[in-house]
């Protein structure tokens, strides 16, 4: 498909396009034109019917929007502003530099310019900042009837139909009502008999991570929106909600890896904006990284002495690393996924103790296994004498304090760091790892110093 | 809310309880639920009226269902199955012991019965295991208003009602028409002049996760689900690929922590089961340290002689792992979201290697300031003599080298393991850090081979 598409560009064949091309849904036509030169982008934009090129260039990605708006005539922008709801148009303007900004502004009419302007007030992460306004308002007393007149009023311009919100005179929200609902009834029936008092609602200024919850949790088509003083200002439908999502995944992922998060994908990240999001925090456990070192040059000699020691060094740090990451990771998802309180912290630290018991011991007694059968049976290169036995009895005494350390600190950190205001999710593996070692470490030489003496 | 609950329960207030209760939202009811005591929770659950019992009822988790269902006679359990639809009723059948899905299956109707049974039969990962099979159907050569009248006459019973699907005589799915598409079109319009002939639709064997990025891609609402011969068998709703959604990255999320995913939330999960799920990689990444070791007693002479470069080791390693983790968590994260794909692998490596050559850059240059500047001149440690130069030029030179593999090693593992049909998630940071572990200290003595002698 994308090649045919990309072959009647070849030839100009621009009526075989315009029809293969309406055809098509929003999202793939957007994908397809990510393939288009630059130079043929705004003939081809031009081919398709309004409502359709307003869909698609939502769906594009701001470079591109960029270029067809630097294209577009005033009264084709304005066209397209036209089509576009308030949120994406916000969307939009806030990923533009200043002097295309300006002029979207400048396309739309006073009064929806207010609304802009009001929308690109609320803070980066609130509800406000991904409602849209447009949405259907009812009154108490209309009938059924009256309100499907309303729907065919203005539904053309809501993003969602299905969801209608009853209101008074000054914008309070008094109710619910879906479209569901008035089907079902009929048609004579007051909207105050039917509609939903109970209604789920947010303050603009909301986390929008929790209005993604809320959205998951009682299965919303869409969310209504109100000041703070109840007033209905906007609505979240669920395709925005799904966005945030997505994207508050990413960025935990991101935390997790020791990344700073970053809002635009892979390939739309220049290389020295990956660079900076990597740099600090590699450079931070870097230097962490000092104490492990300073610990092993406290037991230079002994470690010198029994040489033997040192090869078990990766493999202790290892596999604490990993027990203590398997920990933090399963209770920062807990956490966002609202399993897991800081009321739960005894709980948890119960159940990973008895977890980490079983592991460590498991993890012991293969080492155990493995250094007598392989080491000494097979490769011959453990020579068998008593000091070597008390060797392994260090690094299996070891391993099994470590991994139970391990986990208690993974499991807390998290907990902890949530509970104190900061993101659980940047107490995922590196850092609970970094912590790891040391203690790892300070465990082996002490287990050493005292068992070999 | 809740301890007022609690203590109307406890007080055996019932009108009180149920006229409160009545208001709640499902979702909230079972969550409540959670808190009250077992023999109470029968009692409790009759008080609700019907359909809102049955919405609660599918909002509680497999325990609490049995619970209930072992607590019913035939007739309340009949009930509540009538309320159910079909895809919730499956899913419940499903985490039941076989006793209580036998009792379960005798109180739904033949025609329920064969239903269900043909749902269970899809694949655990499939469309067809999410999907419910109550939807509008339509016939093409209706009218906008006849269109209605089937709404309302069916429309109780079904998932959604905002997306129906125009079908022929054997089923095959024709097209699809809204309810906005309805409404704000005339009465006597004919159904096949306003339906989409376009329609998105997986198949019932597509994998849940792709039905899932699908819903993301195109913003729907409701996914329609065809058989091998096109024909419509039922419909995927958003709120349940959202739930796909969510389980698909807290699997991903396990994984990448080198956990076996588990299905239950972390307090459902038994220790045994939560130990089950992490032992596996730990044993094996133990047991692949083994590798790390052999390096080090091959070069253990060496390290005896130069004693200082030791300590140096967890740094170097640690630094090497969290590179790499970034490069792979981040490449791992884009090919679930469809940024990355094969054909991508040679940009991919060709930005990382600039990345990781401008980190390892930065942490190379910082670590030499340190050494001498904090090591050299405030904590002594540091001798000064040449000898210990060529130290710093080996601890040095083996971080900028380890940091620019590790970064490679990173982003192509998870590309290459998905080309080979393995999930890119499993090669995150345990496995790699593991790899690069081995590779940094081939790096770091080959280095101080080299330049040490």
């Amino acid at each position: 498909m994308e090649e045919k598409i990309l072959e009647l560009i070849e030839q100009k064949k621009f009526g075989e396009l315009k029809s293969l091309l309406s055809e098509m849904n929003p999202a793939d036509l957007a994908q397809v034109f990510e393939e288009v030169a630059e130079k043929d982008l705004p003939v081809i934009f031009r081919i398709l019917p309004k409502e359709l090129a307003a869909e698609v260039f939502v769906e594009m990605d701001s470079d591109m929007q960029q270029l067809l708006i630097e294209a577009f005539s005033d009264k084709e922008l304005r066209e397209v502003m036209d089509e576009l709801f308030m949120d994406d148009t916000v969307d939009i303007i806030d990923e533009m530099p200043a002097t295309v900004a300006k002029r979207i502004l400048k396309a739309t009419d006073a009064n929806t310019r207010r609304m802009i302007n009001q929308l690109l007030a609320y803070p980066d992460d609130s509800a406000g900042s991904i409602m849209t306004t447009e949405y259907i308002d009812l009154k108490k007393d209309m009938t059924v009837d009256s309100a499907f007149d309303r729907i065919r009023k203005i539904g053309f311009d809501t993003e969602t139909i299905y969801a209608c919100y009853v209101t008074d005179r000054s914008r309070h929200l008094l109710g619910i009502v879906s479209v569901k609902d008035l089907l079902l009834n009929p048609k004579d029936k007051v909207i105050s008999e039917i509609m939903d008092e109970n209604v789920i609602s947010v303050n603009t200024l909301e986390d929008k991570e929790a209005v993604a919850m809320a959205f998951e949790k009682y299965d919303l088509l869409a969310m209504p929106v109100v000041d703070m003083e109840g007033r209905l200002v906007g609505i979240v439908t669920v395709d925005d909600a799904i966005d945030v999502m997505k994207e508050e995944v990413t960025e935990d992922i991101e935390k997790m890896a020791a990344i700073l998060p970053s809002e635009r994908s892979y390939f739309k990240t220049s290389v020295f904006e990956t660079y900076k999001s990597r740099i600090p925090w590699l450079l931070l456990l870097m230097i962490s990284a000092t104490f492990t070192g300073a610990i092993i040059s406290s037991f230079e000699a002994k470690l010198v002495a029994f040489s033997g020691l040192i090869a078990f060094i990766p493999m202790l740090m290892d596999t604490g690393g990993n027990s203590g990451s398997q920990a933090s990771v399963t209770v920062i998802r807990s956490i966002s996924l609202g399993d897991i309180e800081f009321g739960d912290i005894f709980k948890v630290l119960w159940k990973e103790i008895r977890v980490a018991f079983f592991c460590s011991l498991t993890l012991a007694v293969i080492n155990y296994g493995k250094l007598i059968i392989i080491d000494k049976f097979l490769l011959k290169t453990f020579t068998g004498d008593p000091h070597a036995y008390l060797e392994i009895a260090v690094v299996c005494l070891t391993l099994f304090f470590t991994v139970i350390v391990a986990k208690i600190v993974g499991c807390t950190l998290p907990i902890l760091a949530k509970k104190i205001g900061f993101d659980p999710a940047v107490m995922a593996s590196p850092l609970i790892t970094t912590i790891v070692d040391a203690i790892s470490l300070i465990i082996y030489f002490t287990t050493a110093t005292v068992i070999l003496g």
